[in-house]
């Protein structure tokens, strides 16, 4: 156990820090708190030898591994806070930007002031599978971080099969990771973790590392009893999630970890810093909550409907209202990310029950979560990453997707951005437009995960959305939702449902050729509604002439909405040539 | 119980057909036995009426539905024979083409004898979720046969959902399909159906269809136990597929079915009409063998590998006749089709098991599998596609995917074609080239099931395709491998490996800057090394001026190897601009 081993021989050179009597009190393995150090005295653990020091050639040579370093964290929410800042700040010291740089692994995003930070002091050669941050996205744009997106479901698997760590020549061969940091909110007797307000991949970082540092945050209630945690298996040992209602339980309320691999415990105050979640949009529920009652009606729904995933933004946020106010009762939920409508929606009594792998609450929702905790922590149960997304599970549920694209095409193929995080929209700065989709590149985040497996995959958008210069100047019903980026990040995705403030096109068992018309007429805005026709009608024309009519186009006209955009502020073409 | 009465009324207006002994024997339910018809007896049954007599504008009517039927059938193989063939007699010899005309559910491909016959006879309305033949695509081109496309996981459910049965006004509203005709080779004592050497969505139809007729063929052997039958639940009440390895049973051997609800059972003594497989190529698979032994030796694969998925094609075909010849023993497979190498396979006494939803062997090949059936029946099992395809099961098996791409690029996104079914491949007729892209649509197939879900998603494929007039003139390592369609079937999938026969490139836990050159310099062929090393190098320099460099690419020159070959029979481009 050679590992092991030389964990236990690390020399112990911090001074043992103070503990507020809560952390005593969450700290329930005794021995833990021998363990408590200041981040300061932590950092200079994060050596600097010639394999953190990790030049990142722009053609990297393939040996070039530094510190493989995972974080908890989901959507900026329950991500270590001290122990990063303190790292930054030994950087920052000491002058080591470009020189101290770590492989930077986290199941989504965190919080900008440690991860944006890192970025900007150069302190991240490798960030895998998804950011958020300026900074970060300068990293990545010149060259200087190596980054590669992967759905959210397989990150914490590949991890665990070892793909990230297959040239690593240091330390443990069977651990993927050097370090895991981690915010916890309450230690058990037996050392397990009980988490913040994500899971994400924890389970799995904590699996894959060498050595631990647990963030004990005692500004946060001790969240005990809000996380399911299952065990991680690799093929062929690999079982089915006995899961078939978002209620069912199947793992433990904390994540097991081998107690001798905790070389620190830091105490924790700081809040995530998850500012403000988008406002409810002006975006009216009605059309999606009639067609959801249609379809209980013809019985392809149950009366509760089936459990409902719903991205972030605020056309999400209203539907969610909307549901809040709506004819349904005893709904589930089963998604990613849950924000503050969430709130309301269980204190309307409508909402019988939701599961999540984060709570990404603004500040004020928190406050008011957890100061009524009691009446939530039964009706709410976080997962890990890999089951809240997993297909096995969103297809066996039969889940009601509801998300909101970029933008969807007349054929019902959207341009789908994260289903969490920060959703990119259009800026209002047209002209800028075309460089912000090139430059786009968070991560392909959960929304596939979801999309394609769901029961009802339906998309609610604006119909148009303003420029600076026309207040309906970008429409989102377009002739191409094509994968204009050059990094092949956006996926098209077929769709079941498209809604818009204008009306709801429901496109199950159509053809392209049927879904164009009912697409255009239901749901383009008035402003475009003729020149999508039109742009319909003569590419069928042209398209069955030539025999290829299947899916009619007229190439040549086929972006043309976002080259008017670009050079005019405006997507109203006058004409198609 | 509407329906079945109106079932149980059914004139039966046709004589009684003679029965073999061997049919005798097949059907041990003995009231079917007084249901046995000719096929042109029961043609007339699919009576001409305005419903059926769907005129399929250009921009359909939303009620425009006509008789939705569904066949047995995947690959070309399992497929109703004599019923369609009746049918397709009975519009030739009276005038019926474009008047007679039908909905057609099939699980994947059917017989070109049956299916293209029909869509050559216009008789076609709506074909749902694939396809292959030239008469069908014609159809679907000429704008005559609404065509949507599918993952196959998928069809099978939203079939069981009524989703393709909306609008659907005659009939039985709880049964989504008006007739089933299905292959049958032999018949329970329940009246349960023993499918014939494909599953396909075969269960699914039968469960949502009024109608159905069964044609036993006693041209083949009763194949009682070589299926896995189990039933298709849906949410909220859908449940676990508890299968943890290929050989797991979850099912019965045949499918239960309301006898009520058969109309006539048909003898029939007609093969599959399957072809000739691909012959093995010259593909050499030493590479991807040495990749798998040194996962074993790294300890992320276990000695008997992982199931294995393996696609259509000659290159397959080499690389399953080198596993024939190969270090592993106890394999396992887990895929869609089996073809003819498979028989090898098994032969070698190296593949301990296999499960598939169709057997798609050469005439020859099932000549020799039904006369060596003894060795052959406890090593294989037949399951629906929605088993066989599950993401569940993909996902929990760790299935090692292996399909040949149309072409991969250089960050290691493949346009794959289908897994199944005829794959398509460039013609070496170069100029045709581009219309053939544009006009491909056979549909998804699963091939996206089974590369999103596998544990190692695999892509072989030979560096290079001869044209006409250059022997190396098609490269299958290109700048930038996008939806050249204009319907945006293809879709790109992020590899982990990809081989080709001048080296293996393992892509595993690599950003993109660091893929290209892997790709480049492991899988081009050298005549078109430099040149896509010069447009990596190119890209990056001018990406990283523009701070847009996470997956450069100069987008002027992204399609020049495919306009090249348009315009030259060539790929081998003399200069970057």
């Amino acid at each position: 156990m050679r590992s092991t081993a030389r964990v236990r021989q690390i020399p112990v050179s911090f001074k043992p820090g103070m503990a507020s009597s809560t952390l005593r009190e969450r700290v329930r393995r005794s021995t833990f708190l021998e363990k408590l150090a200041e981040p300061e005295d932590l950092a200079p653990l994060f050596k600097v030898t010639t394999t953190t020091c990790v030049s990142m050639t722009l053609v990297p040579k393939e040996d070039a591994h530094g510190l493989q370093v995972g974080w908890s964290g989901f959507t900026g929410v329950g991500y270590p806070k001290r122990v990063p800042t303190a790292l930054a700040d030994l950087v920052e010291q000491n002058n080591l930007q470009s020189k101290m740089r770590f492989n930077l692994f986290v199941g989504a995003s965190t919080g900008p002031e440690v991860e944006d930070r890192w970025a900007k002091l150069d302190m991240i050669a490798r960030r895998y599978p998804h950011q958020v941050g300026k900074e970060v996205a300068k990293g990545i744009n010149a060259g200087r971080i190596a980054f590669a997106d992967k759905h959210l479901s397989m990150f914490p698997q590949d991890l665990t099969y070892g793909y990230y760590s297959l040239k690593k020549k240091h330390g443990d061969p069977k651990k993927h990771l050097d370090w895991a940091i981690i915010e916890a909110t309450a230690i058990t007797e037996d050392g397990h973790i009980v988490p913040g307000a994500s899971v994400g991949a924890t389970p799995e970082i904590l699996e894959t590392a060498e050595k631990i540092i647990i963030e004990v945050n005692t500004h946060l209630p001790n969240l005990e009893g809000l996380h399911d945690i299952s065990q991680s298996f690799i093929p062929p040992h690999r079982q089915p999630y006995l899961i078939s209602h978002p209620e069912d339980r199947i793992g433990k309320t904390a994540i097991a970890i081998d107690p001798d691999r905790v070389v620190a415990i830091v105490e924790s105050h700081l809040p995530d810093n998850t500012g403000q979640n988008s406002p409810e949009a002006s975006f009216p529920p009605s059309l999606l909550l009639a067609f959801l009652a249609e379809e209980v009606d013809a019985g392809r729904l149950p009366r509760t409907l089936l459990p409902l995933q719903s991205g972030i933004g605020n056309v999400a946020n209203s539907i969610i209202g909307g549901l809040a106010d709506g004819p349904f009762d005893k709904v589930m939920v089963w998604t990613e990310v849950l924000q503050d409508t969430f709130l309301r929606f269980f204190d309307s009594g409508k909402l019988d029950f939701a599961t999540a792998t984060s709570i990404k609450f603004s500040p004020e929702g928190f406050d008011y979560f957890y100061a009524n905790w009691a009446n939530y922590k039964d009706r709410l149960l976080l997962r890990s990453q890999q089951v809240a997304n997993s297909p096995e599970i969103i297809r066996r549920l039969g889940i009601i997707a509801m998300n909101t694209p970029l933008e969807v095409d007349i054929y019902g193929h959207a341009n789908s951005t994260c289903a969490l995080g920060s959703r990119y929209v259009y800026t209002t700065t047209s002209v800028a437009c075309a460089e912000q989709l090139i430059r786009m590149l968070n991560g392909l985040g959960g929304s596939a995960d979801f999309l394609r497996n769901a029961k009802l995959s339906i998309m609610h958008t604006p119909s148009t959305r303003p420029t600076k210069t026309d207040p309906t100047g970008l429409s989102c019903i377009v002739p191409f939702a094509s994968h204009i980026d050059q990094t092949g990040r956006w996926r098209q995705h077929d769709l079941d449902v498209v809604v818009t403030e204008q009306g709801l096109a429901d496109l199950r068992g159509l053809s392209p050729r049927e879904r164009a018309p009912v697409i255009i007429n239901k749901c383009a805005h008035p402003d475009y509604r003729d020149l999508l026709m039109d742009y319909y009608e003569r590419s069928l024309h042209e398209c069955l002439a030539a025999g290829r009519g299947h899916e009619p186009h007229m190439l040549r006209n086929a972006f043309k909405f976002h080259t008017h955009l670009m050079e005019h502020g405006t997507m109203k073409v006058p004409k198609w040539d």
